[in-house]
């Protein structure tokens, strides 16, 4: 399918993808949704403001305030056939062959006021987030690190196939990629046998490679959503990096799970690429023995998202190393899967709360998600290039993951960058 | 201190009180604040509206839209000195020897039009929630709950007497006193044997006795609060109903922490009492023999409040027994630890985010804040008036908690009640 805007072969917008985000320009300082499309974004408030949404007839008039809210929570709460139909027609607008020439091709003043290079735009959070829930559905992972912990006969707890175990995150620390982060302080043992901790800057900090997804259809406290009834709730996917400090979470993390080691700081990716974009791409995940219970039996096969994931790492130095590839169909559990049992117990979920896989990873070396499990608890560094290596970050690393789904000949179907560069401890007095 | 307004004795809602909530009623149903004064509320929109803070220097005009918000979280974050002054403010407005007699005492339109009868208002959540996090600060809880599980010798994890040890909860499934809520179905082992769970409604649904306590004044992720300047971070207080499915917690839970066991509601009282309010009831709580990290050494000794605390279960057939008598001091951790830890990692605390003390408990009988700890893990039932017996909650019981301070001669800071029924869980198809 191609464009009269030029876009660049392998660029991560394409045609087939029309992700959704929250920008502002220093001209313009007011956030407000857009579309990427190429090396540009379409300012979607100045593009309704001017009638560019005149011929979608899915989205009346009084639903146009929609773009020029702060956060894509009003747009997201449609639901996916709006979703759908909005994507479509951008979709159309932008093809050589458009069906609407007035609006955008032939409108010159339209397109020097709409169109803007997306490196003249700052990125936002996407979506005002209610709760973030984050799940431990990769079990490849589940499985390295509970082999880490408890060797490799319990490596994986007796629920583990039977619900998608997750835990409640924080959501005020939710971060939109490109926002440093400092190395938290905190309780840490000094060593393993050690009885009185410590308090000092993590000395274990570690990434944890997800995909996120944002929740668009509320349900009622008190109505669970049925597991195949669950596509219908989800807006769209990002990446994710749930930065984790190993050191505080090993002292802190009994009998109530991980706290301090978690909430300093999760960074996500801009750009909200909608569950359409990425329905070619649905293939089957890791295999579940366990017989499951009703209320996790999908209809659906081709229940997991096969998404091409990269992890690098680039040095204070500026050596810059891809530490990880892999697949997002590293997970056991689906996005159905998971707002299934998260409502199960009658929990509502809300337009605008963010879901994240748990960490995503191969069995094999050069496939995991996390430092964790690549260095097998800190005792193997990584090799990086220009002779560096690596078993926890240092302080200056930045951590970069990208994430793309199809081939470049059809158009590929991105995230774009998920990038955090980590500080050094704010010093104490 | 008299009222020229007619307090009962004994009210909760006496003049050394005033505490913040918001209303709406029938023939305005628009939510907005409001503060509880005997046996009334002042109507906050109203007494704004019509010049009610004339005389209030620390608010000024353009600050007042505050009054006419649906939630609490603009006046919150105006911070302390505000929220003092305005209490201060409306109780001598409420003074019998008011020295603003034209405001309201004199003032019959204004009265009629902004003094409504307590039981005409319907109340709501006070302010909206960011996030919510429950802490686990009550000591002879976490000692009686360990010995259960792991026995008297190693009933407190290590890091107990170090850090406040807290999770992360589920802020959208927070309710109002007076919400019903359904008995929530999961997945539970159905022996302690078992390897296999089954799928049925919680049939160890307990309570948990707390205090809620919510954030005004935000901190800058990166920025940790200094325990020694945390107290200008407390909006007030709330009584809070933790509820738990303690099998569906047991199976679940390991090894991220309880989810589903907590997420299908927790229950908050509808009036915020100021912090200013409980000033004259702190006192010291549960002594620590540990040495503390710099981060979380006090200089106030008196950091803990004196409470007293009710729980009160009243079954279907309408008996009602009080089944817990305590005081909030059974905590070893303030919330000046909690905050202090909870933003050491760099974790950003917001306007409206909710903590929890964690259940409150002694170590007798009588006075202990969860069914689990009453009857000893689900073995000896507590008896109840009318020959009726509990080991868990039943369908169309009642938990009622009440909380106040002080002495009636004085005039009582109290929260009035949080109160739920258990609602039958809902047939599946």
């Amino acid at each position: 399918m191609a464009s009269w805007l030029p876009i660049p072969a392998g660029s991560h917008f394409s045609l087939a993808n029309i992700p959704f985000g929250i920008i502002s320009t220093v001209s313009k300082p007011a956030r407000r949704p857009a579309v990427a499309i190429g090396k540009h974004v379409l300012d979607l408030a100045a593009f309704a403001n001017q009638g560019g949404f005149a011929k979608l007839t899915a989205l009346p008039k009084d639903k146009l305030s929609v773009f020029t809210q702060p956060t894509l929570n009003d747009f997201a709460s449609l639901g996916r056939p709006v979703h759908k139909a909005t994507r479509a027609y951008l979709r159309d607008v932008f093809r050589q062959d458009t069906p609407y020439p007035d609006i955008l091709k032939g409108n010159e003043s339209l397109q020097k006021e709409a169109l803007i290079p997306l490196s003249d735009v700052e990125t936002h959070l996407p979506l005002r987030i209610g709760d973030y829930t984050d799940f431990f559905a990769g079990r490849n992972h589940a499985q390295t690190v509970g082999a880490l912990f408890r060797g490799p006969a319990n490596a994986l707890q007796p629920n583990y196939n039977h619900l998608p175990v997750a835990y409640h995150g924080r959501a005020s620390s939710v971060v939109v990629s490109g926002t440093p982060l400092h190395r938290p302080w905190g309780q840490v043992l000094p060593n393993p046998k050690a009885t009185e901790p410590v308090f000092q800057p993590c000395n274990r900090l570690d990434i944890e490679l997800e995909l996120g997804m944002f929740i668009c259809k509320s349900n009622q406290l008190g109505a669970p959503i049925p597991v195949n009834a669950a596509e219908e709730h989800v807006f769209g996917y990002v990446l994710m990096n749930d930065w984790s400090a190993r050191d505080i979470q090993q002292w802190e993390y009994v009998p109530l799970g991980p706290f301090n080691a978690k909430n300093f700081g999760t960074t996500i990716s801009p750009w909200v690429v909608l569950a359409d974009a990425l329905e070619p791409f649905q293939t089957s995940g890791l295999v579940n023995d366990a017989e499951l219970k009703d209320y996790l039996r999908e209809k659906r096969q081709d229940n997991i998202l096969d998404i091409n994931l990269e992890v690098s790492l680039t040095t204070s130095k500026n050596n810059t190393t891809t530490i990880t590839r892999t697949s997002s169909k590293n997970l056991l559990w689906s996005w159905p899967h998971m707002i299934a049992h998260h409502s199960i117990s009658g929990c509502n979920l809300q337009t605008g709360d963010l879901l994240g896989s748990g960490t995503i990873s191969g069995l094999e070396a050069g496939t995991q998600g996390s430092l964790l499990e690549q260095t097998q608890g800190g005792k193997a560094p990584v090799q990086l290039e220009g002779g560096e290596e690596r078993k926890f970050l240092q302080d200056g690393d930045t951590i970069t993951i990208k994430g793309w789904a199809g081939e470049a000949d059809d158009g590929l179907v991105g995230f774009g960058e998920c990038s955090g560069t980590i500080l050094p401890s704010v010093q104490r007095d």
